[in-house]
């Protein structure tokens, strides 16, 4: 295989909605590092909120920052010390590189390492680019059967299978998911795959439901705005007592897919005692609980940060995990793949995400070259 | 609901592969018990043990003790405390009555209450038979869309529900079932169900092998048997270095379905480091167990001992889970279903089930009364 | 054993403020029952709590309610069936009787059991009484060793050992309690017991550090109160920066024994990546908590709801770890009894408790009758 | 800090029972690895059964092969990135190097890292030398308060220490261990630290008991030896039995220290219902296992390799929760150390090792250069 790193194409964000497609360096390749030609890249909600905004909570977008995470391609050149995988393969890119040596890392909760270099968290490039040079421990080979497409779609899928491990979703178990994004729905697959007998969606949006309907759940619920003038929780405890008329009971597992504080709330008062309601979507900083229900109905309250190993319950990896799902055809996650951009035309996918209200659910980039 | 209990037909054990049909006599209904006439027994291996052998382990039948615990059947009168179910309702019977006081019982391990009554086991009578008394906390209602022949698979499924939860079987895992019987078949099916990429079944009865073709497994291996003078160990041994490089891997997890101890060997060696080998068949009492691969390689063995609910990381009982599998779909248990016989012929159903070599799987004893 | 059921002194709440001493009815005693003696009963935060407001969250005390649920006293009479305890035995009274019979209950978790009749919680009477029958699954004999007084702790120390169980403390571990009252100290006690490295305690009372100081920790944290007009998260966020100043690292768990707002975010904010901020004092009804640190740190928010069983880890019930722990002297709960009322002066005993701020930790009342 | 690498004096294992000390290249010191004055060595069983028998399993020494992996020591030089420790740091070693890639080190098991080098473990030299190379992620610091002599039994008790976290050894536990060799004491007091209500140690030899009479026990067990020509396993059951007889009760969970097939015959044999039987000490590749009671009582088999962290019910790693244990004065491991050598003496450490039957606990060798 020949290839240029010369001609990096990259889609750099510089400023408010604003991409520079630009030839970028290629780090220098290690002897455990891989080349990866990337051949295609979704956008995910991270990318157009620094799209947006140029900013995520403190991390803030100073220089030119190449966006793209989730992404699969082609391996071109292999480091001198490389053994997993070779030219020629195709291959996903889990995204986060942790330092391996904190206790973070040594216990299994690689996820949480401080010191982890996320693609497209400032200062760490994105995988939106021709070329990307990642660890091969990082790196993981795509079955003949999956296309790079599907291969782009492990990253959130991961994020999906790790809340579904969080929650401790079991076979027989009622499943809700507030948000019909994708993540939502990949939460809604990885639940279903997981044994849920019943797996139950919410959104406000008649559109996404719709789609919903065709995808890994049994049941829709739309859900009503707010009254005007109405406090949050007073919203979230007449909707939940509402939602747990119609369904008959409480939910085993809530998995908020929002993060809006009224979603949270709803997350809490839905879960059954002693079952948990996990928070997989990222709002507000600050937002206002039902306390009452943690403490005396021990609804465990936790978060999801990305993904990783679920030891000691499994020592398979995340990534490995979620690609025998679609190997097997345990999850279909092709009929996610709404639209697609060519890679030149970057800065119009990530418009096309940000203002998209025309049933998009996942926009992914392709790169020819 | 007209019904006699007065006339209540019950198969006997009364001596070595002996069944009487008999008049039995049913015993008081309490407040917060139900009577259930039963419709559908299947057979279990436990019941041709006792048939055979007329004891298992310790417990001996000295008495004419009535067989079956594989039961569903109509409710046809409650106790006067009995608020979850109603005359005519279908029920599937769990037929382990606890003691609910005992530490074990107040922990959530029901299963290894000592002071359990359950159906089949002297001195407690069966289920094959008219009627049935049965406290309500064990009777479970079957859904409209769920036959009694279907509702009396809901006690194996669960063994095997139960021990694909010991197993801690996650999404994406390789998971390898020792013994194609109706339990080992379960097993699979569970496996399946709970995200296993990857069901591995391995028999020695090639007509079993073709049956699990059909059915929750994606790969069928045969076994060959010990040659002449060959040690067991030897052999598991042997044939588990054959297994691994036909594999490629060893498995996330091993599920022995037979009790033999060249079986128990191969899960402990055919198990990655650090996985659980769960022995879910019953056999000698002590077997010569690879000591190391438990110690070097932190191999778990863990036992399956019936089922109950799995706590903590679900509240929902073994059960209500397996009826939800069978409602939704996830499980289908009707094809194990190769044999019926009519509740008169309960001696001819159990001499089916102890020579049977003609491919019967699961043999259901029917009553129309 | 002479005794006389016709008389048993009762410390009735009639009001806000007020108990009436009357003589109750004594209920029948089944086959299951045990009449207990009360010998000594402590005085609980919510029995404060129901004197003072006549109410907890939803359950409001509409006809006279005894109080009292830390209790132990000697056996004077058993039910036909009982074989767990003899008369004249000493026992401390576990005072939730659940209904045993549903799911929570047969997973392991009674104490979210929703039928379970709790003694002093309203329609259940209480324990500050003479007599007391209750059903021997709920009694636990008490060693030669312990001494009454120390009985009628093992319940509150069964929430702190319970907590710490929640909190998955190990030995090691870095432990910060927040609140320094009863409970608090207790939980201190249990988290020693279980290993903890560093048992930190912070309160804003310099007494109750005075007497943590002999008492189970190894650092006392004084809070300052916040500053006028200081909106309770910054209050928060400041005390918690302070603090991880001072420890040079944050906690594996936090418990918070409070219920107040900023102390239940300081819980979360002190709480390291991955760790449990684990919720033991009941506070207002919702609160506003830092989310961000739950989602992207992974900080599990958990509540504590009394005590039960800690299966699957442990099988062994609460009850008798706590006395345990007593007899081989882990923990030493003695010092923490400050102050004693005989039962006639149990309205002395409440308006104490309620206004104590002389340095009383817990407060007993005796019953010599 | 003035050091000559080029006298690097080594107990080189050249044959059986055979040490020579010689002079042994130092490896050169990576960027972020940390060269160690080692001061003080403990003697282990591998050790000694290496010098008696030149291997273990599979692990043949045929090379001269430097002893020695319970080491702690003074750093004398660093890498140029390392961060975590500096020159003139007194730290205790972690023997094993893992890759820190596989799934094994990313799930948090880095024990059963395939790709592990230990040190005294061919072809990997061990730590009984003058210097010793070591990456700083398997370095830990000592508190002043801590000897260099106790810093070297961080190694064992980590073993101590991961057993009882893997038995899930809870406060107020019944805790028998098998063995009272340094492993089994140590044992005994990581169960004691973690909150056991009763330690129970049993071994054959007199001596042994009385030593650990006066060190982290409750109660000491003089086992017999089996009868002339009596099985294991009816000894097992003899012996089980009469011990179940004297305590009234079987242990919640018991660890094998020995390996010695009638002791974990008896592990398994007095473990409750549900309980885990540990298995710590190394035997026979096969033995005979009373596999109805791992079936039947649901008595979970568990091995230890060495240690790890304990996620994720903690993510302190196990030096330093063990180093915690130490400077918090819960454990206390200077009993233990009954005899010293200078390093010059290595050989007559070990044939003291290998042949003591004087009351030796642990035997050090010192280092003073």
């Amino acid at each position: 295989m020949t290839f240029d790193v010369e001609k990096n194409l990259s889609a750099a964000l510089i400023g408010l909605e604003k991409i520079d497609m630009r030839n970028m360096p290629v780090p220098e390749l290690g002897p455990f590092d891989v080349l990866v030609n990337v051949k295609v890249t979704g956008i995910c909600g991270s990318d157009v909120h620094f799209f947006k905004h140029n900013r995520i909570l403190h991390l803030e977008v100073t220089e030119p920052l190449v966006l793209g995470h989730e992404s699969a391609g082609v391996v071109v050149a292999i480091g001198s010390q490389v053994t997993r995988v070779n030219v020629n393969d195709r291959v996903a890119i889990e995204p986060g590189v942790t330092c391996r040596t904190c206790e973070m890392c040594k216990s299994g909760q690689y996820n949480l390492c401080p010191h982890c270099k996320f693609a497209a968290t400032p200062p760490t490039h994105g995988t939106l680019c021709n070329y990307y040079v990642h660890p091969e421990d990082f790196i993981f080979k795509l079955p003949d059967d999956i296309s790079l497409e599907e291969g782009a779609l492990v990253e959130p899928l991961s994020v999906g299978m790790y809340a579904v491990e969080r929650a401790n979703v079991k076979p027989g178990d009622v499943v809700l998911v507030l948000g019909a994004g994708p993540v939502g729905l990949l939460t809604c697959a990885a639940a279903k795959a997981a044994g849920a007998a019943q797996v139950i969606i919410a959104d406000l949006i008649p559109s996404r439901l719709e789609f919903a309907k065709t995808y890994a759940t049994d049941t829709q619920l739309l859900l009503d705005r707010p009254e005007k003038g109405e406090p949050n929780f007073e919203y979230a405890r007449r909707t939940s007592t509402q939602i747990i008329q119609k369904l008959g009971q409480q939910a085993d597992t809530v998995l908020d897919c929002t993060g809006a504080e009224t979603c949270v709330q709803m997350a809490v008062l839905l879960t059954k005692s002693g079952g948990s309601a996990v928070l997989v979507g990222l709002g507000a900083t600050t937002q206002t609980l039902p306390v009452v229900d943690i403490t005396v109905r021990q609804v465990n309250v936790k978060g999801v940060f990305r993904y990783c190993n679920v030891s000691p319950v499994s020592i398979v990896r995340a990534y490995p995990r979620a690609i025998s799902m679609l190997t097997k055809g345990n999850i279909d996650v092709k009929p996610l793949i709404t639209h697609t951009y060519p890679i030149e035309k970057s800065q119009e996918a990530l418009l096309h995400a940000t203002n998209g209200s025309d049933g998009a659910i996942k926009i992914q980039v392709i790169n020819d070259q």
